[in-house]
């Protein structure tokens, strides 16, 4: 079964973020394996924004297989529409891949090392919202993506 | 006090997503008057798409006094920031107006009698979410314009 991987700094707090996630990824249980991996926020908060970044581009470095797919979560990234998204997904997995790594930035964004891998980068929006909306907004996307392929109808 | 309205075909029926609009409303409530104007969907399930779509128009029409100020949620509406979002909601309040309806159409999209009005089309992103998941994003991005405002840290 093809694998997703979404890599988050800080989980999620509200309780319907919570909630929603679950929902998704219960949904997409037999489409895709989905695993979330959480980091910590907490340890770094008496480092300046420059070193936090750096601590998370260590985590996201030891922790991913950089020969995977991989996309970066980025507010100027490329923005797809739900088809084009659902086909480049597509693609990936056709071209025998088996598994796509999501990441996703702390409070303070990404470091330079992580924006300057040749990843794709993927906007969900020109607005910024939390993080935590941001993995249940992907989720969604996954889940729709899902829906295209076996033409259920899933619109509202 | 400001006032902010937003009339949506169908009422979400997701959990999660009611726990969250019921979040941001409360969040809400120190800065807008805000209401929501739920339309039923039960009655017209009978009918042809584009008579859905004129049903929903007469709603619409009927609900709303077109000297308001008025956006319509459209997925080719032209995409604001965070930033950009708030400054156009200040413009708004800051030239006389006191209350900003926001449309969200049904799933069939809305009636040419709509989008032919001059009022702006706001698009949340290129991607298609849920028209509750709509309702959640605006009512967040309300909220951002807020903290925006009173410089309150709310990035996570």
């Amino acid at each position: 079964m093809t694998k997703i991987e979404i890599h988050v700094i800080g989980k999620p707090h509200s309780r319907y973020i919570i909630e929603g996630i679950n929902q998704y990824k219960k949904w997409l249980s037999s489409s895709f394996e989905t695993r979330i991996k959480y980091y910590p926020l907490k340890n770094y908060r008496n480092l300046a924004p420059e070193n936090i970044k750096e601590k998370e581009a260590d985590l996201y470095l030891k922790n991913i297989n950089e020969s995977e797919e991989i996309f970066v979560l980025h507010e100027r990234g490329k923005e797809f529409t739900s088809v084009e998204f659902n086909r480049k997904i597509n693609d990936i997995f056709n071209n025998g891949k088996s598994k796509i790594i999501f990441l996703i930035g702390g409070p303070y964004g990404l470091s330079s090392r992580i924006l300057e891998k040749s990843w794709c980068k993927l906007s969900l929006s020109k607005m910024t919202f939390t993080h935590e909306m941001s993995v249940l907004l992907l989720l969604e996307q996954l889940y729709r993506s899902y829906t295209i392929d076996i033409g259920k109808k899933y619109h509202f």
